[in-house]
């Protein structure tokens, strides 16, 4: 199974945790997992390279090459890595013909074989929006990016890319442009471009399951008349996002999965 | 290390699922674990013994005489049972000199020993109170049980044994004329007479390490001027009780500590 990830160094932490749920809720499955970081040094790469091994899985560090983006607009504080997602099928090995993305600021409590084996149906993108949630917000960046014809605002944190597809429609010379003409009113720009250029070609997919906003237990327990119970959690969710400024890793994080998440940072040695 | 552990069939799930907890976070630990029941079956303390010997300890049965309890009172729906944890140093074998009595709606999330090898200075019990979030409570309990001697309203969910001073302090006689003359103000009999009777020969602990209320994780953490936030209970507290009705195997359980215990069911294979 191909997971990709990439982070700066300061989410190395909690990148060892993900990996390390997922390798424990995922036992007998061999991960291929690529790492694409500006900043991780040789010893950060080692140390997760044995992570892996551990786990009967394999490390594999994605190299950038320096003209590779040449001519991608910066936008504010965001640096040219806010481009990795959206272009890692032009980064990524040729023969791989998926590759599932995690956010690091996650926890995978379940197994991620259905997930992962999710058809296409001709997408691009397999993803979630919190958009049963956060309906509001949703509607608002609809109108603001003219998604129109998506099924909501996907939150660009779990994505099953359909890299064989993205070869040929997703090009690095359409985003820049998109980037450039709205560098004013894109606000998470990576996330944004991907629901305003790709958002009508990724298939819409639960997010109870797929990407659960750690934040919102109640809103999920209540908006499902009581069946979406933390039992149900526990047995059914896969991926836990915990989105958000505040993160469960802080002292001061304060939710319904945070004596879950620093339980598992002990139990995984990371902590 | 030993443990006692007294029972009703129906807490048999959360029993295993204390004692998986308390294997998993006391790696190396031998543990010797007296069970009193009326109702486990042959194979339920089968199970059991199994569960003991997987994590390099040992199961015994305590064996109740049918005239142990001759001339004990009962109380309401209260069977004889509810002596069994007053009475433990004379239904255990003579050469234990302490146990730690934990109840089974817990959850053991850091190492025992130091709990274990608390100096008694000359008491019978070590035990917590959980004073401090529940002051009115315990004040109406201290009149009503005019324990005034004693530091708190002890709960007598983790209860630390001498048993070499309790053989010669604690007496049957002395514990069925309480129960007997009191009869009508006893709301828990066995814990009312614990306080009551050898509250002042208890040792008050700290409830957020030994039998922390999970009910009240917002009531520690101010109360402690936020020092102790979560990271603080996943490093420190080592015993999670589940107090109150609603308990964490059921589906509608809702707390701070939930997906917590959801998971140690799930991760110890006992859901």
């Amino acid at each position: 199974m191909n997971i990709l990830v990439t982070l700066d160094k300061n989410y190395l932490p909690p990148l060892r945790v993900m990996l390390g749920s997922m390798f424990l809720n995922n036992k007998g499955t061999a991960f291929d997992i690529y790492v694409i970081s500006n900043d991780l040094d040789q010893k950060d790469m080692e140390g997760l390279s044995i992570l892996c091994q551990d786990n009967g899985s394999r490390l594999h560090s994605v190299r950038i090459e320096n003209n590779t983006f040449d001519g991608a607009p910066t936008i504010r504080y965001y640096t040219k890595a806010m481009y990795y997602r959206l272009l890692a099928a032009d980064l990524l090995p040729e023969e791989l013909d998926r590759i599932l993305y995690i956010d690091p600021d996650t926890l995978i409590i379940n197994s991620l074989a259905d997930i992962y084996s999710t058809d296409f149906k001709g997408n691009l993108f397999a993803a979630a929006s919190h958009s049963g949630l956060l309906g509001v917000s949703d509607y608002v960046n609809r109108i603001r990016l003219s998604a129109y014809e998506a099924e909501g605002y996907f939150n660009s944190g779990v994505l099953l890319m359909n890299l064989t597809a993205m070869r040929s429609q997703v090009k690095a010379q359409d985003i820049f442009a998109y980037a450039k003409k709205n560098k004013k009113q894109l606000i998470l720009p990576d996330q944004d471009i991907l629901n305003a250029l790709y958002g009508h070609k990724t298939l819409a997919m639960d997010d109870s399951i797929w990407n659960y906003d750690a934040r919102y237990f109640e809103g999920y327990w209540l908006g499902s008349q009581g069946s979406k119970d933390m039992d149900w959690v526990m047995d059914n969710t896969v991926i836990l996002h915990f989105c958000g400024k505040n993160k469960p890793w802080s002292k001061d994080y304060v939710g319904f999965f945070s004596a879950l998440y620093k339980h598992y940072q002990r139990l995984l040695g990371e902590k």
